[in-house]
Parts: C-alpha cells; structure tokens; sequence
C-alpha cells in the first residue's frame, strides 16, 4: 500500500529538530509522556509536535526555528480547532516580541524547555477530540512500525 | 522520572517475536495501520500486542509460541473487556485443536498472516475505549521517545 511506502516526515532544518528534542524531554519530564512530531490533521495539514497528556488533552506546539519561518506560517491559527492547548515553541535567539502576545510560548534547547507563557486553552468537543486522538494514535503505531502515519 | 527509565519490554521468545512479526505485517496490509506490541492495561496484565484500526476498534492478539506457553497463560479471558476484538496468534507448528474454537485464530510467519477464524466481536462501552484508547497513545508515543509507557 502506498502508505505504507511514505518516508516518515522529519523537520526541514536542524534548529527546528533541536527545539523539537527540547520539547519532547519537557514533556517526558513535567507530563511523564512521549509526543509524535509531523502529525496530519484532517485538513491535510502536518502540525510540527502533538502530545497528549495522561487526562487526554491533545497538545499542539508549533515550532519556529526563526523570524522567516513564522512569517511564512499564515495557518496556526486553523490549529486552534484541533487541540487543547496550543502554544510556539522557539530557541533563545528568535525575537519573541513578534508573536501574538496571547499564545502560549516555548523558549527550548535540544536538553529541555522552559514554559514562558501558559498555552492557549480551547476544550474541543467529545467527537472532534475522538477523532484527533485515534489520528494520533494511527500516526504514533505507524512510526513505531517503521512507516508513515495513513493519509487523512 | 522512574518510568522513564524503565527498558521498553519486548516479547520473551524469538518464535514469539517472528509470530509478531507476521502480524504486524498483517495489520499494515490488510488494515493499513501499524500496532503496539506489550501494552500494559490498567489492570497492570500486558496484552502481547494491540492495533487500533481506521474506525478506532481495538484489538488484542495474544501470541502463543507454543504448547506450553499456551497452557501457562490462565488470563487471556481478562482481556476480552478491554478489546473490540480478540484473536490468538500462532504458527504453523502449534496444535491448533487445543484452542477454544469460539476464539479468533492466526496463523503467522514473520512475514504475514492468514486469518483462520474470525476474532471474537466484543463492543466496548464508550467510556472504556476511550480509557483503552489514551493508553493506546501514551504507550506508542513514550516509545517513539525511546521509552516505555507511563504505568497504569
């Protein structure tokens, strides 16, 4: 199957991985769980980490690597309606002035992160949290097997 | 954090993990999905491998390597309340005839599997898939992270 056959997705640049690697052990650490990067949404579009925590909230962390990064990114927002909680995530060095002072922020390197602002809070209703949840589960048994999650 | 640290647990024998194999396999074929091996249910008894399909049915496929390690396992029965569907798993050596005739069978290799009898339908109560579920995720993302999954 063609699925099948889909090189699992990583992060384009090294910046964006390290950040990555920081947020995984912050949630490894303060959540006790692991996260599953590149994850589809229903829309087609990959969100850059989602975690889930033992009570079940799905975690969205976009990762900006730099200022051009999150100027070409116009679609965070469409996110919003896919977890309960979102937040950026950023390295020291990207100028966090630019972002909406509203959303919840990151500042990590690739041994940890610290939560600088509280994430955005939505609570999806019961079907669309389902719905995310098994595409979390599908994407995360996927990549254990060695392949990519199915299409949406 | 212990769990952490804990070493992500693999099945006992290699004939047990050739039969795994052959299942993996199967689910990605036939299901397009790929499955968790040793996934600690809440009542702390590890199921030998569980695969959520594309409708979000769970199940639970106990692999039985041999005679022996079939008749030590007094517990399979447990793990009917905690699936939508249940089926032993075993290869071509095994005696077959010793096997409850109303559970689901396959046969495996480790590069496929055939689907002897049907797995048994059970149907979860909502609030029991949905508990199944989040374990489900938490046990296949904490092993992406390279660790094992939080305990029950």
């Amino acid at each position: 199957m063609s699925q099948s056959l889909s090189p699992i997705p990583q992060l384009p640049t090294e910046p964006a991985r390290r950040i990555l690697r920081g947020m995984q052990r912050y949630f490894l650490e303060c959540y006790g769980v692991g996260g599953v990067p590149e994850v589809t949404l229903a829309t087609g579009r990959r969100v850059d980490f989602m975690a889930v925590d033992r009570k079940g909230l799905i975690w969205v962390i976009e990762i900006k690597s730099c200022l051009a990064d999150y100027r070409a990114d116009a679609k965070w927002q469409t996110y919003l309606e896919y977890c309960d909680r979102f937040a950026f995530a950023v390295d020291e060095a990207f100028p966090q002035e630019v972002l909406p002072p509203e959303v919840g922020l990151f500042i990590a390197d690739p041994h940890g992160a610290d939560c600088l602002r509280d994430p955005v809070h939505s609570e999806l209703a019961g079907a669309r949290r389902k719905a995310v949840m098994l595409r979390y589960a599908l994407t995360a048994a996927a990549r254990l097997t060695g392949v990519d999650a199915p299409p949406p």
